[in-house]
């Protein structure tokens, strides 16, 4: 039997409190992957990114290591995401698709569910990759620094002719007020676990697996007891969220 | 025991779908009912307002009708809520406060729930009011119409002396994107449950009850299979948002 939230959207904080640095404390990652197997978000700080897939999640860091997060090891003092979205992933349609770009994945998911234009699509692409851009957040240098400034200390990187997975979600529109990232957003991890990041750019090697769920529900869950969240302003600037996020 | 999911803010649908007039269809009332007790909304075409108190849901109409519905008889066809907002309300903080506008209850609730800011507020105003300002919506006179145009088609009236009850949200500004109504959105009914409405202004006549619970979690079930929503723009434009359920 399916669990009941399967392609669910289950996202913790706000895109908007990681542009107000909202970074040092978060959801334990034991209790983030009892939400869903699949997805990517941020660590403590800001160190790294994070990427889950088939259930395991795995911390990509600025040094470029990266490293597999056992969660009922990570307990003392526990692994916790500031920001993350994860969902149950069940594909519903599957199909291979060269792509040349990462604003073709977007197109090819529109195309390979039609309607889904205002509801979230998990998507996966699995294969051969020409080349992966990614950008790795080596973290904040001081509390509260925006994801912005985060930004400017990011180390990117480009693999070529690599195999690997991609997984993340594309957004509706309506999601800019600061909760979210409208459109795809994207994590990479190569297929030997050794490197990844957030995608910068990607260009398929021929053609990849990409499978893919269209997700209706949405659940929000905001930080508790968190002063940091408490007193930020939440304004969710769209150009801020672009220049981390796109 | 209390169910898992008390003072969480269930909602269907979005504002900006209702700003893009789609309002065919929704919910059924009987699934809403079984998210929540509390909380307010609109029907098919937007006729009338939505108030949900203590499990009861009523529909207040522009003819100045207010009538309960029964869920379990309203089911062929179903009364359906193409938007509302409902939680399993467990107020966690009471207090009593003459209020002099519709502005001060979100000053009395964030006294109330200091912290609360960046969280969500259910609310429950009851006692005696010395005005109630409400408008009932007629209903979109043709489909697609936005609340906005239903909004002229308005009635509004004002209630003196009247005793009764408010029920409503404080949300967040990080809906304005067009998932919600940021600041204070409340429904009024009458104490013997005759008249009511969206309420636009009030004053207390003395003190009046206020009972409050901070929410921390926001689940969103978007319209599913419905063409309206599929073909809807979904801008979410702020200042429609705050001329329609300011």
């Amino acid at each position: 039997m399916a669990p009941p939230n399967e392609n669910e959207l289950f996202q913790y904080s706000l895109i908007s409190a990681l542009l107000d640095g909202v970074a040092s404390t978060g959801l334990p990652v034991a209790e983030l992957l009892s939400h869903g197997d699949h997805g990517l978000g941020t660590f403590r700080y800001m160190v790294g990114e994070m990427i889950i897939l088939d259930g395991e999640l795995y911390q990509m860091k600025a040094d470029g290591t990266v490293s597999p997060i056992d969660p009922a090891a990570a307990s003392d003092p526990p692994v916790v995401a500031p920001f993350a979205q994860v969902t149950r992933f069940e594909p519903t349609a599957t199909t291979a698709a060269a792509l040349a770009s990462k604003d073709e994945v977007s197109g090819a998911l529109a195309r390979l569910l039609p309607g889904s234009r205002n509801h979230f699509v998990a998507v996966r692409l699995e294969g051969t990759f020409r080349s992966v851009t990614v950008r790795t957040a080596a973290g904040q240098t001081e509390p509260r620094q925006s994801v912005r400034e985060v930004g400017r200390n990011q180390v990117s990187h480009t693999f070529e002719d690599v195999e690997g997975t991609v997984v993340g979600f594309l957004s509706p529109a309506f999601v800019e007020g600061g909760i979210g990232v409208p459109g795809i957003h994207l994590h990479f991890i190569t297929r030997d676990r050794t490197r990844g990041g957030h995608v910068l750019a990607l260009e398929t090697s021929g053609e990849v697996q990409v499978r893919a769920a269209e997700l209706t529900k949405m659940h929000v869950e905001l930080p508790v007891g968190d002063e940091e969240f408490d007193a930020a302003p939440l304004r969710g600037d769209a150009a801020a969220v672009k220049e981390v996020e796109g």
